[in-house]
């Protein structure tokens, strides 16, 4: 049996801005940085910040805080962004080509190594360099590449038959940016993108005011 | 003084997945519907459900549950999507583009009336049937077209000279795609979408496994 700690979700969800920051503070020279600067920077509270850097298994030192290098190395390695893990993207409609075509996620050990659609006319074309191939392809392309990641990216009522497709293809994680509930086996990982979540919290902020 | 009432904003972001199945449930013509359903088909705990939909104002009654057509009035006006709202959106590069094509958002309220660039290829031509206009008349346009929801899609480090228009344009909420921190004046609404924190998510637990 594995031991399979839990993490908080929101904390893990701000390690990526703190990342950003320290990388930024690197390349402004910076040696070392405190819990109080970064809470300062980010608008958080320190203690939350020390919290959520504790995850990583890094403890920063008092009057000195943390040596910006090793935070870095401690947060990617938690995520484990410092390796690449090769993606698939289905569905080569609008979102799915911003996705495809947004540089971050190079940062962030995410490398999307093909594309996939059923539509003819997108099928054998390219999209920012990375082929675009039919949906019945993806199986065997995605033991031969050794993806692990699956992203969806096709309109709500395809994203049940794309999952499926890609649990076929021994695929272990799916980001999901379709508005449709996955039914997936037991170990499969899924995360869940519902853009309009952050629209409501503005719409209801703004409504108050 | 203004009554301000705090809402979770864990139970906020779980409106629109509410709304949603609730829309379908009434597409097949279901009369009614209770919280063990919806906790259901949207794998929640009952008990949450019935607390979320309680942020509206409405109640079920036992044993028959919520009149369908009664709670997406509930959830549509709390969240103000009943009424369109006008929005600008800035930066028209890949991921821009996807958001002016996204057709989910009229229901949501949202519609997006305009978009700007300071590219010269850029301005003048049109998206999705939106034309593209330069940033320096986005004050003029926002006050002639009544708009108050500013979406940010420009690269980080034009992030908040593009906020700091919005502001002078009287925008009251903006809509932050960009990775960047904004400083804004009191009473301005922000709600940044940090697309990697969810790949944090699905990353640690990949690394679980």
């Amino acid at each position: 049996m594995t031991h399979r700690r839990h993490f908080p979700h929101p904390s893990i969800r701000r390690l990526p801005s703190y990342l950003r920051l320290l990388l930024r503070l690197r390349d402004e020279g910076l040696p070392k940085v405190s819990c109080t600067r970064i809470a300062r920077e980010l608008d958080l509270d320190s203690t939350q910040v020390r919290k959520d850097l504790a995850l990583t298994g890094i403890t920063g030192r008092p009057r000195i805080g943390y040596i910006l290098a090793d935070l870095i190395r401690a947060i990617e390695g938690f995520l484990g962004w410092t390796r690449c893990t090769n993606a698939f993207l289905a569905g080569v409609g609008n979102f799915g080509r911003a996705l495809i075509g947004y540089e971050n996620f190079r940062h962030c050990g995410l490398n999307i190594v093909a594309a996939f659609d059923v539509t003819d006319e997108k099928v054998g074309t390219e999209v920012f360099g990375r082929s675009v191939h039919h949906m019945r392809d993806m199986p065997v392309l995605a033991r031969k590449l050794g993806v692990v990641i699956g992203i969806i990216t096709v309109p709500a009522a395809a994203a049940q038959k794309v999952a499926d497709t890609m649990i076929e293809s021994d695929i272990k994680g799916i980001w999901n940016f379709a508005p449709a509930r996955l039914e997936l086996p037991e170990g499969i990982r899924v995360e869940n993108v519902e853009l309009v979540s952050s629209l409501a919290v503005l719409s209801v902020a703004m409504k108050q005011n």
